[in-house]
């Protein structure tokens, strides 16, 4: 089974729940419309079906390898992404004045997901080229832009970012590569830098390395850090002093190389300063909100594969028979077991697809509102929501690729069947671009308190309107949806209150050991009321004679969300605020 | 990190919670004692430690492999198997008439979990050699049992289980295996078998293929399947008409050999039946409680082994400054997230144990006790608890495996570190020996009915009696212990009442539909009230004056365990009474 983009769910969300309908009216996206929208999502759908996603089982088998400092990606991925860039895919979403397309955040997302449910290794390098863009275009001289932005946005070059070291993952204040001047406006950078994806491999002709490090004169910790334009090749076309020691054997996205880079072997890899010196943090958050909504993206895109996959074998494997039927043996998805975890699994995955998307129209405003005021509530909506839409579709990525490997039964485990891929491809998203516990936190510690906590105030308020319009159905497709939903967003304005006073005042490790918890409440009754959105619509669409069954579905999925999913709320709040008795002890329980 | 066999706390559970003490006070267990168990459970330990860790990496590795119809393993396993059962851990449960030691269930799964940590691909073989013992035992002809249990019983043959072809998996049913008589007391056994577990390999002389196929005559359907004993090689030293075909490239366990086997290309392979005619299922039944154990003990085992690795690299990983440290970076396992994973894998672990061993106990009762009265109680008891145990205890095995790999980071993604590999072993336990979603059915359609709900209704109530006990005690370390457990025991109840009516009307629909939340609220509540005891036996311990500081961390991990997981039970109460709506719309729902 391959993967075929279910590009009609996408746009039902994107307009009906992530608010494309609304941004069009306002004027927000310019020319653009639901039906060109659409018909890009289209064109894509057929890139990521028909070139992108036959590569990644042989991209999983042989993997990008490594010899002599060079890396070989897997047979046919050149030809794929040259294709892709060529199709102008990589230029999508990048500035009009370096030759991009300038196409809105939400339309993009939809895009990546597709990139990366067609093959999650081959997806993750361009996730890296459009963040080093923004970078760049925010805090680059007019030169580094001149020379680099350009190729970049065609995906003629690709870029890496290089933060972390041995010592210095989660915890950048540790990191130690160096900077020197060389009295040319330029630097020489020493260090060793790991985990780096595409660090180096033969799909691009040149590699533009963004890499942390420090001056010489620079303070401790994160204030003295700086970000530097590092290219595999100079603009003379020599060499540059970097090159990949080594790449890693990893338990997924094979394909994908990530590389161990040595900066300075000879002397020190010429690179140039990029934004203000020591301010090289702030200029990695400008691209923060998108890259880890990119990988929030992945995690919903390797959930749709795993579902599909799941799915088309569900409905062909017969093993025993349904209650009531005549013949000897049934598909398995006529099962209700086998059911609840088809349905646990396309819930999950709209869930999260909901809340990736509404992250991303809340960058696009707070890039494109006029207001300033509405730019900023924006992009504090955006700054609330974006650890939730990466912890949360990473976690359920990897819990729904698990699933999808039960639902094979003992096929799911043998590696030909393709489920087994999935499970391990999606086990990286948790932990990249920061860790799920890492984005808990910022949830917790930095994005509650913003605004003195209205902004979260505020996104509460919207999922109580969603739920108050749902309680007025009275069509009994909705069961207890409402009441379920309703429940979920208590819970989450509870637990809300109880965190807000505890990172205000000294419980901070209250704090902390909720927070990972907090996130999936939030997630619950944030998703629920995405998925609320979609099932208004529908049944909107449905009451005006529009017979399509997928309406019907939806409402279907949103209950079975309510009923079976966004119930556990009350447990998280529980934990939330009743659970970080183990601070005191924790370290006797480990011990014993 | 490699692994340390837990035995104090393995011990502790055994004697406290799993009622060893109370057993050998019973006289149940013979010579037996506490004392006795501990020296054995140390040798086994390091007997696990010492010979069986150190290949597990290596197994990975290399594998199993295949090569003109020989299975060769890897390096190091043919001896590691050897000094195995010449030490006599195979023959400790088996029967004391064909050389076994006789020894309890209970004291033999400890030593299960604790080979299975050191590799979960050595501890799977001799599983289904104790399987194929416990049936040939019960079922074979006194000419069988002297043929072939002896060997069986020593581990010089291993013996494998040949239920599964293409066509039935889960569905036993559609079998198609064929068995003639060939007039002189023999079968000739034809058909193709797959996903046989060590059914080729060079750990012994010879291999004993327990078989299930279909006389001539035979009804349709799984009244109409016997079993038959296939050997690799016939008493006169001649190859029998048996051969492996491939091996399977799995996910997990790849020292493991998974085979696809060949009966009867030449005519037919020569067997003898076991049991009666068409009533191979009933044979195999009685090996079904063990064997699912066993399974269920591989999920706490590699849970044990994944928790072990995850705690070490978190002491020793330094990132981040931990709340109010002087020191620029702290131990990792000081942070209250990280504490959070670690403590729900150690918490987890415990309470799947808990259930594991009891389920032995009630095994061992089951066999042992001398009034058939309470032997019916015991066996239905062990009945009830091992849908439970396989389930949950696998299930949170591929959990705890996962956070594992979490809490290592990016260095967790790397396959060298190791805890890659617990994530992908595991990840066979929920689907072989009945995959969860069959545990789950079976626990409810078949297990809560046992004697009209009485069975189910008296476990309830012994869950009832300890949590009365815990509530009586004051100690501010239980924190909200009682309470929060009380709430899991009556979701719980009450969900109970709900099934149990709905079994036995036509809901069967809603029965089924709620079968796997109900099983994992059947394990929080059981689980929880497992370390109730364990909590409450420490604390009785400390209160006599023991001032071993494990007791304080028991009473921690309690804690934890119901103020964090088991407050879960409600939204899974709600998910069981109020979730299958989703029967109606299902399809629906899954295809829009």
């Amino acid at each position: 089974m391959t993967y075929r983009a279910p590009v009609p769910d996408i746009v039902f969300i994107m307009r009906h729940v992530a608010g494309l309908d609304r941004a069009v009216a306002d004027g927000l996206y310019g020319d653009l419309s639901a039906d060109l929208a659409e018909t890009i999502l289209d064109e894509a759908g057929r890139f990521a079906n028909d070139v992108i996603a036959p590569l990644n089982r042989e991209g999983d088998r042989v993997g990008a390898t490594f010899k002599d400092g060079q890396v070989t990606t897997a047979p046919g991925w050149r030809q794929a992404y040259r294709a892709w860039t060529e199709a102008g895919w990589n230029a999508l979403p990048g500035p009009v004045e370096y030759g991009g397309q300038g196409l809105p955040t939400l339309l993009n997302s939809a895009c990546v997901e597709m990139w990366n449910a067609a093959s999650m290794a081959f997806g993750i390098g361009p996730v890296l080229t459009m963040g080093a863009i923004e970078a760049l275009a925010s805090h680059a001289t007019d030169d580094l832009k001149s020379r680099y932005l350009e190729k970049l946005v065609s995906g003629e070059w690709t870029a890496t970012m290089n933060l972390t070291e041995p010592q210095a993952g989660s915890d950048l204040a540790a990191l130690r590569s160096r900077a020197e001047p060389a009295g040319d406006g330029s630097y020489r950078i020493t260090g060793q830098k790991i985990f780096i994806t595409y660090g180096e491999h033969d799909l691009t002709d040149n590699i533009v390395h963004l890499v942390l490090a420090r001056l010489p004169d620079a303070p401790a910790g994160t204030r003295g850090i700086s970000l530097f334009l590092v290219p595999k090749f100079l603009p003379d076309g020599t060499r540059n002093d970097v090159r990949c020691h080594s790449i890693e054997h990893k338990l997924g996205i094979h394909a994908s190389p990530t590389c161990t880079m040595i900066f300075g072997d000879h002397g020190g890899a010429v690179g140039w300063l990029v934004g203000e010196e020591n301010r090289g943090l702030a200029c990695m958050f400008t691209m923060m909100n998108n890259a880890r909504l990119a990988v929030g993206l992945q995690g919903v895109a390797i959930a749709e594969r795993a579902y599909q996959q799941a799915l088309s074998y569900a409905n062909e494997r017969r093993q025993g028979r349904a209650i009531g039927a005549a013949e000897s043996m049934s598909p398995i998805a006529v099962h209700p077991d086998v059911q609840r975890n088809l349905l646990t699994m396309k819930a999950l995955t709209a869930a999260a697809r909901a809340i990736c998307y509404m992250t991303a129209e809340a960058i696009d405003r707070a890039h494109l509102e006029q207001d300033p005021a509405r730019r900023k509530k924006a992009n504090e909506r955006a700054s609330l929501l974006t650890p939730v839409a990466k912890a949360f579709s990473t976690d359920i990525g990897a819990e729904v690729a698990s699933l999808g490997v039960q639902v094979h039964g003992g096929m799911g485990f043998i590696e030909e069947t393709g489920a087994a891929q999935h499970f391990r491809d999606a086990r990286i998203a948790p932990i990249y671009e920061g860790t799920n516990g890492i984005q808990a936190i910022d949830l917790v510690t930095r994005k509650l308190p913003l605004s003195g906590g209205e902004t979260v105030r505020a996104q509460i308020a919207s999922m109580r309107a969603t739920v108050a319009r749902l309680s007025k159905e009275s069509t009994p497709a909705f069961g207890a949806t409402a009441p379920r939903l309703r429940d979920a967003v208590e819970s989450l304005d509870r637990a809300t209150g109880y965190l807000l006073k505890a990172v205000s005042s000294n419980a901070q490790g209250e704090a902390l050991a909720g927070a990972t918890p907090y996130l999936r409440l939030f997630a619950l009754a944030q998703g629920g009321a995405g998925l609320a959105e979609l099932a208004l619509a529908a049944q909107a669409q449905a009451a005006a004679g529009d017979g399509d069954p997928a309406h019907a579905g939806r409402i279907a999925l949103c209950r079975f969300f309510a009923e079976n999913i966004a119930v556990g709320a009350k447990g998280l709040e529980d934990t939330v605020m009743g659970g970080a008795g183990f601070l005191q002890d924790a370290t006797l329980a480990l011990a014993s």
